[in-house]
Protein backbone atom coordinates (compact mmCIF):
# COMPACT_ATOMS: atom_id res chain seq x y z
CA UNK A 1 0.00 0.00 0.00
CA UNK A 2 1.35 3.76 -0.95
CA UNK A 3 0.89 6.37 1.28
CA UNK A 4 -0.68 8.47 -1.82
CA UNK A 5 -3.51 5.83 -2.28
CA UNK A 6 -4.55 6.64 1.37
CA UNK A 7 -6.92 9.33 2.40
CA UNK A 8 -6.53 10.89 6.20
CA UNK A 9 -9.66 12.37 8.40
CA UNK A 10 -9.11 13.91 11.36
CA UNK A 11 -12.18 13.45 12.60
CA UNK A 12 -15.31 11.09 13.66
CA UNK A 13 -18.78 11.37 12.34
CA UNK A 14 -21.82 9.41 13.59
CA UNK A 15 -21.54 7.07 10.35
CA UNK A 16 -18.10 6.25 11.68
CA UNK A 17 -19.59 4.17 14.79
CA UNK A 18 -20.65 1.25 12.56
CA UNK A 19 -17.21 1.03 10.31
CA UNK A 20 -15.12 1.24 13.62
CA UNK A 21 -17.16 -1.89 14.91
CA UNK A 22 -16.56 -3.31 12.46
CA UNK A 23 -13.18 -3.27 11.40
CA UNK A 24 -12.12 -3.69 15.24
CA UNK A 25 -14.02 -7.30 15.12
CA UNK A 26 -12.66 -8.25 12.09
CA UNK A 27 -8.92 -8.48 13.33
CA UNK A 28 -9.94 -11.19 15.27
CA UNK A 29 -7.92 -9.40 18.19
CA UNK A 30 -10.42 -7.78 20.53
CA UNK A 31 -12.83 -9.32 22.31
CA UNK A 32 -16.47 -7.94 22.65
CA UNK A 33 -15.72 -5.88 25.72
CA UNK A 34 -12.87 -4.14 23.89
CA UNK A 35 -14.67 -3.66 21.13
CA UNK A 36 -17.40 -1.93 23.20
CA UNK A 37 -15.22 0.11 24.41
CA UNK A 38 -13.86 1.34 20.97
CA UNK A 39 -16.92 2.46 20.33
CA UNK A 40 -17.56 4.03 23.59
CA UNK A 41 -15.23 6.46 22.70
CA UNK A 42 -16.85 7.38 19.61
CA UNK A 43 -19.90 7.81 21.21
CA UNK A 44 -17.59 10.13 23.68
CA UNK A 45 -16.27 12.02 21.09
CA UNK A 46 -19.38 12.19 19.03
CA UNK A 47 -21.22 13.77 22.62
CA UNK A 48 -18.24 16.03 23.75
CA UNK A 49 -16.07 17.44 21.46
CA UNK A 50 -12.52 18.18 22.18
CA UNK A 51 -13.40 17.98 25.70
CA UNK A 52 -13.76 14.04 25.77
CA UNK A 53 -10.18 14.05 25.37
CA UNK A 54 -10.09 11.30 22.23
CA UNK A 55 -9.05 12.49 18.85
CA UNK A 56 -9.46 10.19 15.71
CA UNK A 57 -7.54 9.71 12.82
CA UNK A 58 -9.08 7.63 10.02
CA UNK A 59 -7.28 6.13 6.73
CA UNK A 60 -9.37 5.27 3.97
CA UNK A 61 -8.16 3.41 0.74
CA UNK A 62 -10.95 3.25 -2.08
CA UNK A 63 -13.71 4.42 -0.22
CA UNK A 64 -12.82 2.01 2.65
CA UNK A 65 -11.92 2.81 6.18
CA UNK A 66 -8.15 0.82 6.35
CA UNK A 67 -7.63 1.59 9.48
CA UNK A 68 -7.73 3.93 12.42
CA UNK A 69 -6.37 5.40 15.76
CA UNK A 70 -7.53 6.98 18.53
CA UNK A 71 -5.21 8.91 21.15
CA UNK A 72 -5.36 12.22 23.57
CA UNK A 73 -3.30 13.28 26.32
CA UNK A 74 -3.65 11.81 29.58
CA UNK A 75 -5.59 13.68 31.69
CA UNK A 76 -3.66 14.83 34.48
CA UNK A 77 -0.32 15.27 32.27
CA UNK A 78 0.68 18.09 30.34
CA UNK A 79 2.02 17.07 27.01
CA UNK A 80 1.82 13.15 27.77
CA UNK A 81 -0.72 11.26 24.66
CA UNK A 82 -1.82 7.67 25.33
CA UNK A 83 -2.74 6.00 21.84
CA UNK A 84 -5.61 4.26 22.90
CA UNK A 85 -6.28 2.22 20.04
CA UNK A 86 -4.12 1.51 16.59
CA UNK A 87 -6.22 -0.80 14.43
CA UNK A 88 -5.81 -1.90 10.46
CA UNK A 89 -8.84 -3.63 8.69
CA UNK A 90 -7.18 -7.70 7.93
CA UNK A 91 -7.35 -6.75 4.15
CA UNK A 92 -4.77 -4.33 4.39
CA UNK A 93 -2.06 -5.51 6.91
CA UNK A 94 1.04 -5.97 5.93
CA UNK A 95 0.88 -3.53 3.68
CA UNK A 96 2.80 -0.49 5.85
CA UNK A 97 -0.79 0.68 6.67
CA UNK A 98 -0.10 0.53 10.61
CA UNK A 99 3.48 2.91 10.15
CA UNK A 100 1.78 5.34 8.37
CA UNK A 101 -1.06 5.04 10.65
CA UNK A 102 1.38 5.70 13.50
CA UNK A 103 3.10 8.49 11.85
CA UNK A 104 0.53 10.44 11.03
CA UNK A 105 -0.94 9.94 14.42
CA UNK A 106 2.34 11.04 15.77
CA UNK A 107 2.34 14.09 13.65
CA UNK A 108 -1.84 15.24 14.57
CA UNK A 109 -0.37 14.63 18.54
CA UNK A 110 2.34 17.01 18.34
CA UNK A 111 0.39 19.68 16.64
CA UNK A 112 -2.00 19.62 19.75
CA UNK A 113 1.12 19.65 21.82
CA UNK A 114 2.20 16.33 22.58
CA UNK A 115 5.76 15.50 23.71
CA UNK A 116 5.57 12.09 24.30
CA UNK A 117 3.01 9.44 23.08
CA UNK A 118 2.75 5.71 25.08
CA UNK A 119 0.99 2.88 23.61
CA UNK A 120 -0.02 -0.13 25.97
CA UNK A 121 0.49 -3.88 24.86
CA UNK A 122 0.15 -7.19 25.67
CA UNK A 123 3.29 -9.39 26.25
CA UNK A 124 1.99 -12.92 25.17
CA UNK A 125 2.68 -14.69 22.19
CA UNK A 126 0.02 -13.18 20.20
CA UNK A 127 0.96 -9.77 20.41
CA UNK A 128 4.89 -10.48 19.57
CA UNK A 129 4.16 -8.62 16.03
CA UNK A 130 2.47 -5.75 17.65
CA UNK A 131 5.59 -5.39 19.85
CA UNK A 132 8.10 -5.88 17.18
CA UNK A 133 5.76 -2.95 15.24
CA UNK A 134 6.30 -0.49 17.45
CA UNK A 135 10.03 -0.87 18.11
CA UNK A 136 10.49 -1.01 14.61
CA UNK A 137 8.25 2.56 14.77
CA UNK A 138 10.76 3.70 17.35
CA UNK A 139 9.12 3.17 20.57
CA UNK A 140 10.95 1.86 23.77
CA UNK A 141 10.23 -0.57 26.20
CA UNK A 142 9.53 1.75 28.92
CA UNK A 143 7.88 -0.60 31.94
CA UNK A 144 6.45 -3.97 32.26
CA UNK A 145 3.60 -4.92 34.35
CA UNK A 146 3.94 -8.72 34.87
CA UNK A 147 0.56 -10.37 35.32
CA UNK A 148 -1.67 -7.03 34.44
CA UNK A 149 -3.94 -8.66 32.02
CA UNK A 150 -4.32 -12.36 33.47
CA UNK A 151 -1.70 -14.71 34.79
CA UNK A 152 1.39 -14.99 32.37
CA UNK A 153 0.02 -11.97 30.69
CA UNK A 154 1.39 -9.23 31.56
CA UNK A 155 1.02 -5.24 29.80
CA UNK A 156 4.36 -3.95 28.00
CA UNK A 157 4.11 0.37 28.08
CA UNK A 158 5.94 1.36 25.12
CA UNK A 159 7.03 5.39 24.55
CA UNK A 160 8.07 7.77 22.63
CA UNK A 161 9.41 11.00 22.89
CA UNK A 162 8.33 13.28 19.99
CA UNK A 163 10.52 15.64 18.27
CA UNK A 164 10.14 19.02 18.76
CA UNK A 165 10.60 19.84 15.44
CA UNK A 166 8.05 19.36 12.69
CA UNK A 167 9.97 17.69 9.42
CA UNK A 168 10.84 20.11 6.96
CA UNK A 169 8.16 22.08 5.07
CA UNK A 170 5.89 21.74 8.05
CA UNK A 171 7.23 23.98 10.74
CA UNK A 172 4.45 27.02 10.67
CA UNK B 1 -7.86 7.78 64.68
CA UNK B 2 -9.39 4.20 66.13
CA UNK B 3 -10.85 1.75 63.63
CA UNK B 4 -14.22 1.76 65.28
CA UNK B 5 -14.68 5.45 64.92
CA UNK B 6 -15.22 4.94 61.09
CA UNK B 7 -18.55 4.11 59.51
CA UNK B 8 -17.74 2.50 55.73
CA UNK B 9 -20.24 2.86 53.11
CA UNK B 10 -19.94 0.73 49.51
CA UNK B 11 -21.55 3.35 47.81
CA UNK B 12 -22.03 6.66 46.43
CA UNK B 13 -25.19 8.59 46.97
CA UNK B 14 -26.42 11.51 44.61
CA UNK B 15 -25.42 14.01 48.18
CA UNK B 16 -22.12 12.42 48.09
CA UNK B 17 -21.12 14.43 44.86
CA UNK B 18 -20.44 17.48 46.42
CA UNK B 19 -18.95 15.99 49.69
CA UNK B 20 -16.35 14.24 47.58
CA UNK B 21 -15.58 17.54 45.43
CA UNK B 22 -14.72 19.05 48.90
CA UNK B 23 -12.54 16.68 50.36
CA UNK B 24 -11.15 16.71 47.45
CA UNK B 25 -10.48 20.35 47.11
CA UNK B 26 -9.91 20.64 50.57
CA UNK B 27 -6.92 18.83 50.73
CA UNK B 28 -5.22 21.65 48.28
CA UNK B 29 -3.13 18.22 46.36
CA UNK B 30 -5.16 18.12 43.35
CA UNK B 31 -6.02 20.93 40.43
CA UNK B 32 -9.61 21.66 39.74
CA UNK B 33 -8.92 19.49 36.22
CA UNK B 34 -8.45 16.16 38.36
CA UNK B 35 -11.29 17.76 41.01
CA UNK B 36 -13.91 17.22 38.50
CA UNK B 37 -12.19 13.74 37.27
CA UNK B 38 -12.65 12.79 40.70
CA UNK B 39 -16.39 14.28 40.49
CA UNK B 40 -16.75 12.80 36.79
CA UNK B 41 -16.54 9.45 37.89
CA UNK B 42 -18.97 9.94 40.65
CA UNK B 43 -21.43 10.54 38.32
CA UNK B 44 -20.24 7.24 36.11
CA UNK B 45 -20.98 5.52 39.47
CA UNK B 46 -24.81 6.74 39.67
CA UNK B 47 -25.72 6.54 35.64
CA UNK B 48 -24.17 3.12 35.44
CA UNK B 49 -24.37 1.82 38.32
CA UNK B 50 -21.56 -1.59 38.14
CA UNK B 51 -21.34 -1.28 34.56
CA UNK B 52 -19.39 2.29 35.23
CA UNK B 53 -16.57 0.02 36.41
CA UNK B 54 -16.07 2.54 39.48
CA UNK B 55 -16.92 1.32 43.01
CA UNK B 56 -16.12 3.51 45.90
CA UNK B 57 -15.47 2.96 49.58
CA UNK B 58 -16.22 6.37 52.25
CA UNK B 59 -15.07 6.21 55.69
CA UNK B 60 -17.03 8.87 57.84
CA UNK B 61 -16.25 9.59 61.11
CA UNK B 62 -18.91 11.65 63.42
CA UNK B 63 -21.21 12.28 60.44
CA UNK B 64 -18.25 13.54 58.32
CA UNK B 65 -16.82 12.16 54.96
CA UNK B 66 -13.16 11.32 56.65
CA UNK B 67 -11.98 10.04 53.37
CA UNK B 68 -12.90 7.60 50.04
CA UNK B 69 -11.36 5.59 47.29
CA UNK B 70 -12.42 4.81 43.82
CA UNK B 71 -11.61 2.01 42.60
CA UNK B 72 -12.26 -1.11 39.87
CA UNK B 73 -11.11 -3.62 37.49
CA UNK B 74 -9.03 -2.42 34.75
CA UNK B 75 -11.42 -3.00 31.30
CA UNK B 76 -9.75 -5.48 29.47
CA UNK B 77 -7.66 -7.36 32.38
CA UNK B 78 -9.29 -10.75 34.21
CA UNK B 79 -8.61 -9.20 37.92
CA UNK B 80 -5.98 -6.22 38.17
CA UNK B 81 -7.82 -3.20 39.50
CA UNK B 82 -6.71 0.23 40.06
CA UNK B 83 -6.66 1.95 42.76
CA UNK B 84 -8.25 5.75 41.22
CA UNK B 85 -8.51 7.48 43.86
CA UNK B 86 -7.68 7.53 47.71
CA UNK B 87 -8.60 11.02 49.30
CA UNK B 88 -7.95 11.74 53.45
CA UNK B 89 -9.18 14.76 55.01
CA UNK B 90 -6.91 17.61 55.91
CA UNK B 91 -7.97 17.31 59.08
CA UNK B 92 -8.13 13.33 59.19
CA UNK B 93 -4.74 12.72 57.72
CA UNK B 94 -1.88 11.33 59.90
CA UNK B 95 -3.97 9.47 62.29
CA UNK B 96 -4.28 5.89 59.92
CA UNK B 97 -6.98 6.81 58.46
CA UNK B 98 -4.97 6.48 54.57
CA UNK B 99 -3.80 2.73 55.56
CA UNK B 100 -7.24 1.65 57.12
CA UNK B 101 -8.90 2.93 53.83
CA UNK B 102 -6.86 0.84 51.76
CA UNK B 103 -7.24 -1.93 53.56
CA UNK B 104 -10.63 -1.61 53.37
CA UNK B 105 -10.39 -1.00 49.50
CA UNK B 106 -8.49 -4.45 49.41
CA UNK B 107 -10.66 -6.40 51.25
CA UNK B 108 -13.76 -4.93 48.61
CA UNK B 109 -11.61 -5.56 45.56
CA UNK B 110 -10.55 -8.58 46.86
CA UNK B 111 -14.39 -9.46 47.07
CA UNK B 112 -15.30 -8.65 43.68
CA UNK B 113 -12.21 -11.02 42.37
CA UNK B 114 -9.41 -8.73 42.27
CA UNK B 115 -5.89 -10.13 42.31
CA UNK B 116 -3.57 -7.01 41.87
CA UNK B 117 -4.32 -3.22 42.86
CA UNK B 118 -2.50 -0.71 40.98
CA UNK B 119 -1.81 2.40 42.02
CA UNK B 120 -0.20 5.66 40.27
CA UNK B 121 1.56 8.20 41.56
CA UNK B 122 3.99 10.99 40.71
CA UNK B 123 7.52 10.81 41.13
CA UNK B 124 7.86 14.80 42.13
CA UNK B 125 8.88 15.51 45.89
CA UNK B 126 5.73 16.99 46.97
CA UNK B 127 4.63 13.31 46.68
CA UNK B 128 6.92 11.74 48.70
CA UNK B 129 4.42 10.87 51.73
CA UNK B 130 2.34 9.44 48.77
CA UNK B 131 5.40 7.21 48.27
CA UNK B 132 5.88 6.07 51.45
CA UNK B 133 2.54 5.42 52.19
CA UNK B 134 2.09 2.96 49.47
CA UNK B 135 5.73 1.23 50.70
CA UNK B 136 4.49 1.21 54.27
CA UNK B 137 1.26 -0.58 53.08
CA UNK B 138 2.97 -3.04 51.19
CA UNK B 139 2.96 -2.29 47.90
CA UNK B 140 6.08 -2.83 45.71
CA UNK B 141 7.41 -0.21 43.02
CA UNK B 142 6.41 -1.41 39.85
CA UNK B 143 7.40 0.82 37.44
CA UNK B 144 8.87 4.23 36.61
CA UNK B 145 7.79 6.16 33.78
CA UNK B 146 10.18 8.96 33.66
CA UNK B 147 8.59 12.97 32.82
CA UNK B 148 5.03 11.47 32.31
CA UNK B 149 3.06 13.95 34.14
CA UNK B 150 5.73 17.01 32.82
CA UNK B 151 9.41 17.28 32.18
CA UNK B 152 10.63 15.88 35.49
CA UNK B 153 7.98 14.51 37.06
CA UNK B 154 7.45 10.88 36.40
CA UNK B 155 4.57 8.32 37.02
CA UNK B 156 5.52 5.53 39.71
CA UNK B 157 3.07 2.60 39.56
CA UNK B 158 2.65 0.81 42.46
CA UNK B 159 1.35 -2.65 42.97
CA UNK B 160 -0.15 -4.91 45.32
CA UNK B 161 -0.16 -8.76 44.69
CA UNK B 162 -3.77 -9.90 47.11
CA UNK B 163 -3.89 -12.53 48.79
CA UNK B 164 -6.28 -15.39 47.92
CA UNK B 165 -7.10 -16.03 51.35
CA UNK B 166 -9.30 -13.33 53.14
CA UNK B 167 -8.35 -12.82 57.09
CA UNK B 168 -9.74 -15.71 59.89
CA UNK B 169 -13.61 -15.49 59.86
CA UNK B 170 -14.31 -13.93 56.40
CA UNK B 171 -14.12 -16.94 54.39
CA UNK B 172 -17.54 -17.88 53.48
Amino acid sequence: MEAHMLAWKRFVEPSDRVRILEIVLSTGAFSEEEADIAVELVDERLAHGGDSGYEFLLAEAEGRLAGYTCFGRVPGTLSSFDLYWIVVAPERQRKGVGGLLLMETERAAREKGATRIYADTSSSPGYEAARRFYEACGYRREAFLPDFYRPGDGKVIYARVLTRNLPDGENS
